[in-house]
C-alpha cells in the first residue's frame, strides 16, 4: 500500500491532544476521519510527537498508508477539503508519497519546538492561547545561561511528568536556546532532541521562567537536574505557548 | 473631570465592530462596562477609528472621562481585571491622564493600518481570521507598484463602502506600501493617512489581490480610481486581515 507523509499544522487550543481518545477531540482521529471521507480508507496515522491538549504544532509530520496511489497534491488538498467542512483548525501544509521503511515517529533523527512567552502588563489577547504570559519582564540571559545547565546527556526525571511513559527517563537534550522574538516582550526557547519526555519542554520552560524572575539561579536549575525528582521542578508551563515546529529525517 | 488616554488591543472576530450596537457585541460596549465595573462611572468611550466586524487593533485609541483621579496604572490594571472577569478579547495596554483638550478622534493626525494575506495552499489555521488566505502566490512588486497610483489626495468614491458616512470622499491617502512579512508566504500592506474612509483599506487590498493575480494591471487600478464609482472596485477584502496598528498625536 502506497505510504505518505503528511506535514501538519494545527491550532491545539480545542483539542485534547494529538493522540486518538475515546469520547474526546483529537488532532488524530480529525484528519484519520478527513482521509476517510475523502477516499474511505480506514488509517492509522502515526505521528513523530504526541502533543498534548492545547499545544500547536507547525509542522507536526505523520504517515499513512492508503488502499489507492494519489497524486501528492490531490492527497493534501482533499484531506484540507474534508478538515475544513468539519470546521478542524487542522491543515495539511504538504503530502507527498515515501518509501514504506519510512516511519514518521521511528525514523525521526530530531525534533524542534518553540516555546513562546509574552512578557507586558496587560493579558493576553491577541496572542491568547499561543503565548505564555508574564506580567513580569525577565532576564533572558539569565535564562540561557540557567538553560545551559539541561543541555547534553541527563537523567531528566525532574523535568518529566509522573504520567512520563518511557522506559528510561535518560535523553540527549541537543538545544536549549533562550533568545528574544520578533515583537516587543516577546522571548523564544527552542528545543532540539531526538526524542522528548513527556511535559519536558514545559517543565524547562516553567523552571527558566522562576530563574527569568530572579528567584532561581542557573545553580538551583542544575541541583534540580541533578536532584532526578519530580518534586524539585518548576511549575510546567502552559501548553499554549508551545509548537511543534519542525522534525528531521535522513535524506530520502 | 480628569481625561484619560486608553491604548487598546483586540481580536475584532467575535466583535459587532468598534462601536455600540443595540443587541450586539462592540468592542466600546465592554470596554465601557468594564470601567464602570471598576469605578461605577457610566462613561463613552471615544476611540480614534471605528473599526468593523471582524478588524483587530494593536493600538486603537479612545478617551473617557472619569469622575475620580486614578492613578494610571490603576485604571490600566482595574480595567483589565474587569475585561478578563467578562472573557472579553480586549485588553487596556496603557491608560494614561491626558489634559482636557486631547481627543481620541479629533487630535489624530495620523492612523496606520496593516493588512496581511498569507499565501500558501493550505488553509489557514493558526493564522485564520488574522489574515486573509491567498492560495495562489501574489506578485508584491507589482502590487507595491500599483499601490502607488492610489497614494496623494483623490476622490476615493470607488474604494469606500455605499454606507460610508463621510461627507467628502477626498482624503489624502499618505503611505500605501506592500512589503513581504516575516514569514514564508506573508504580505504586508501597509496604510497610513490622517483618516480613512468605510472599507477603503479592504476595498484596497482587495483591489490589490487582483494586481498581484495578474489580473488587473497598476493601469487598471489608476482606472479604478479616476472612474469614482464603488462598481469600479476589486472585491472587499475579508475583516480578519486588517489591523489598526497605530495612531499619531501631536506631542503633549
Amino acid at each position: 500500500m502506497p505510504r505518505y507523509r503528511l506535514d501538519i499544522e494545527y491550532d491545539g487550543t480545542d483539542y485534547a491532544g494529538w493522540q486518538r481518545q475515546d469520547g474526546q477531540p483529537s488532532i488524530q482521529q480529525a484528519i484519520e476521519t478527513a482521509i476517510h471521507g475523502f477516499c474511505g480508507d480506514t488509517v492509522t496515522l502515526r505521528g513523530a510527537g504526541r502533543t498534548d491538549a492545547g499545544v500547536h504544532a507547525l509542522g507536526q509530520v505523520a504517515h499513512a498508508d492508503l488502499a489507492g496511489a494519489w497524486a501528492d497534491d490531490t492527497v493534501r488538498d482533499a484531506v484540507n477539503a474534508h478538515l475544513q467542512m468539519a470546521r478542524e483548525r487542522i491543515a495539511i501544509l504538504a503530502a507527498r508519497r515515501v518509501s514504506d521503511d519510512f516511519d514518521a515517529r521511528f525514523s525521526a533523527l530530531k525534533r524542534h519546538y518553540v516555546y513562546r512567552i509574552l512578557c507586558r502588563r496587560a493579558p493576553l489577547v491577541i496572542e491568547k492561547n499561543r503565548a505564555l504570559w508574564s506580567p513580569k519582564p525577565l532576564d533572558v540571559e539569565a535564562m540561557h545561561d540557567a538553560a545551559q545547565r539541561l543541555v547534553g546527556r541527563h537523567d531528566f526525571t525532574t523535568f518529566r511528568s509522573v504520567q512520563c511513559q518511557a522506559n528510561s527517563p535518560v535523553r540527549s537534550l541537543d538545544r536549549l536556546d533562550v533568545v528574544r522574538g520578533a515583537g516587543e516582550g516577546l522571548i523564544e526557547i527552542h528545543a532540539s532532541a531526538q526524542s522528548f519526555l513527556h511535559n519536558q519542554i514545559r517543565s524547562f520552560a516553567g523552571t527558566l521562567r522562576l530563574v527569568g524572575e530572579g528567584k532561581w539561579s542557573a545553580d538551583d536549575v542544575s541541583a534540580a537536574l541533578a536532584a532526578r525528582s519530580r518534586k524539585a521542578c518548576g511549575p510546567v508551563a502552559a501548553p499554549g505557548g508551545l509548537f511543534f515546529r519542525a522534525v528531521d529525517y535522513p535524506e530520502a
